[in-house]
């Protein structure tokens, strides 16, 4: 496949690379390389031209709670714990039923699908069949996931709440089912936080990641009051973190923690030595009134950080408004921290595209050998009077396009199309 | 005109009305009262049911550069004087050209349309031709407006700079032509901003305001940078908000003051003695790097404040994302000012409709005697399966509506349809 256009990708942090009017190559899936002019070897091969459009890497969102997105926004007038108990936990208790499971994850994958989010990592609920059913109809979708069955078996509402033994074998069992049926969909790990899992259940997670060799995903201390809570419920380990470590939970590479707020440096040094990807989720945690993730300073410690969309504690699917908003809040953080300079537009895109992608392989880039996840953007350059350069194009777009400006969207490879046909208002 | 449905509105600040599945009439354009069951005397008439659907007041955005809408989020690696001289005074010189101001502005009224808002308050440029045209495509549109020419005649570039008598006699020109022509478009002095205009310009324009009893509408102490230049522009008057008073255009219930971040305790009192409504532009000032205005204090202060867009200082004309926005940087700013309570979205809500409304008259509720201005918006309840109170349906629009939510639009009474046929992807 030959695709000309204005491709427009990240290779480092602060680096934005703008190729325009070239050639791109895609073959199995990969990117061969971008090319000015067209090598002979492809000469008379059939090349989609997309005129002056952008294409930009997809969007990965590493941390999405599938089954909340249906509630985007309900309930802010309050804080993350009262927030659960009122709202969340009982739309949650309500994907035993299957009906409403299959209707409502399947508006979430049109959902994300219309934004460009061709990957995600996404909590499902404690259900095994409901989170199955999300699981296959991702794989159905041609988009790619890692997505956990949530464990929750303390300090949870009774309708939410599991048995600690069943809670570990409805896990292994939808392991075994998701290595053995799907191919673009894995199974991660998912123990909701910390207040929610026992120390056993904790434990029996630990080591079906040892057996499986799984990635695992969870909350970080995200709220002032959730991080004194886990110091009650463990008096006896020193940091929210190290919770996680001992039972085997902070899996080298393989482990996301979203939100991470209030770290002390030790735990930094810890969540940086395992390459513990850091999912900043900048507009939840307003929403919630949780705090300021330090983004700079991370970055500058070297911690792997990334741009999630928490839905629902957050109130859109649509990253390119998470790209807006963390540069936004880096900048009201800046007035008060002025040696914490603020995000730019090109560094929002690496943490959203190079970086979460790393957490799949090589995705999220243009470079040679990258799977080819892309998205066409059209952008309103007024009837032509008002030509736009392609970083331009970039920043219409990220600040207030919408689906309707994706023409096209690729995952490895091959255009991806409406999943499902729905009355959803895309 | 009887409608049936579920009526939210905020007759107060903090008090928000739900009124449902009752009738509500109109008649001469104004809403005579709502009714749970219809009066007799309207027995047999037609009646218009909206179903489940909520009806709130349409939205009212008092500080606009139309302008600016096509460069909606260009440049915003910048901060506000840098992002003037490199992307919007370019931009703005372009509007001598009418077929470029045409074609801009249909943009622009379309996408206020789309949004639901129906009343603005709005900056043009400083060219007569091209901001009457922006007047009377208000007019054609069935939306209501202040709209001013915007005057400018010191530390412009050249592209974009007025003699100061030329400036003086196309402003009176216009209010002339507006005042004789136009039904629902006021004309507004437009003085950029401090810097921008010399003692001289002020003077007259002030002496304008006078003569035609006009509004006004500017900047005021948006960026630290820009408060000390006017300090160095006139060292000899003490504060910011003084300078326009000493020109005369702090015209009393008669004036918008955008952004007003920086204010002492004296200019508050000036500004509250004079209801000058202080525009408070969250996403604007967080776009821009400019800081949080104390909204809860100057609340509690008894000023006069809205909620308005600023764009092309934001990135979107949708109002629905300002009054989250707004309500996101109050959380932000309570964890670190504990004492400033965060904003509600029922507060938000009437800061965005009553309270903007009142520049209006009686504009931007559902109370008897009140304009007709009304929004009717669906919002997805997953096959009936997640049914909505109509608070929850107003959450769930204001957090991630968009256009498409928004079925009907109402102005003084009359259905408002899309104004202008563009390929605009709306």
């Amino acid at each position: 496949m030959i695709l000309k256009g204005n491709f427009l990708y990240t290779p480092e942090l602060g680096q934005l690379t703008i190729r325009e009017q070239e050639y791109l190559v895609v073959k199995d899936g990969l990117v061969v390389d971008i090319y000015k002019e067209l090598p002979k070897e492809y000469a008379g091969e059939q090349v989609i031209d997309y005129g002056n459009a952008i294409i930009l890497p997809a969007f990965n969102d590493l941390h999405i709670h599938a089954p909340q997105m249906v509630n985007r926004g309900v309930g802010f007038d309050q804080e993350l714990l009262p927030w659960l108990e009122t709202y969340t936990f009982p739309l949650e208790a309500r994907y035993k039923d299957m009906d409403f499971a299959d209707r409502s994850y399947k508006r979430f994958l049109n959902r994300l699908w219309a934004y460009g989010t061709m990957r995600f990592s996404a909590f499902g609920t404690l259900h095994k069949e409901g989170t199955w059913h999300l699981m296959e109809l991702t794989e159905q979708s041609g988009m790619s996931a890692y997505i956990g069955k949530v464990n929750m078996d303390r300090n949870s509402p009774d309708i939410l709440r599991e048995e600690t033994a069943a809670s570990l074998a409805d896990t292994e069992e939808l392991i075994c089912r998701c290595n053995e049926q799907l191919k673009n969909v894995r199974f991660i790990l998912t123990p909701r936080f910390v207040p929610s899992t026992t120390a056993e259940l904790m434990t029996g997670l630990g080591k079906l990641g040892e057996k499986y060799n799984l990635p695992v995903q969870s909350h970080l201390s995200e709220n002032r009051s959730e991080v004194a809570w886990v110091k009650e419920l463990h008096p006896d380990i020193p940091t929210y973190t190290q919770v996680y470590q001992d039972f085997g939970l902070m899996r080298p590479g393989q482990t996301i923690m979203a939100h991470s707020i209030y770290l002390s440096d030790a735990e930094k040094e810890t969540l940086k030595e395992r390459h513990v990807m850091l999912a900043h989720c900048a507009q939840s945690n307003a929403d919630l009134s949780s705090g300021i993730m330090p983004l700079r300073r991370n970055l500058e410690m070297g911690l792997d950080c990334c741009i999630a969309s928490d839905v629902a504690g957050s109130h859109t699917v649509a990253m390119n408004r998470h790209l807006a908003m963390s540069i936004e809040v880096s900048k009201l953080n800046w007035l008060s921290h002025p040696e914490e300079a603020a995000l730019t537009l090109p560094e929002a895109l690496y943490l959203a595209t190079k970086k979460s992608g790393s957490f799949f392989g090589k995705v999220g880039s243009f470079e040679p050998g990258y799977e080819f996840d892309a998205l066409v953007v059209e952008t309103d350059d007024v009837d032509g009077k008002l030509p736009r350069n392609p970083f331009e194009r970039l920043e219409l777009f990220v600040y207030d396009g919408d689906d309707r400006d994706i023409k096209v969207r690729y995952c490895r490879g091959k255009e991806v199309k409406k999943p499902f046909d729905l009355k959803d208002n895309l």
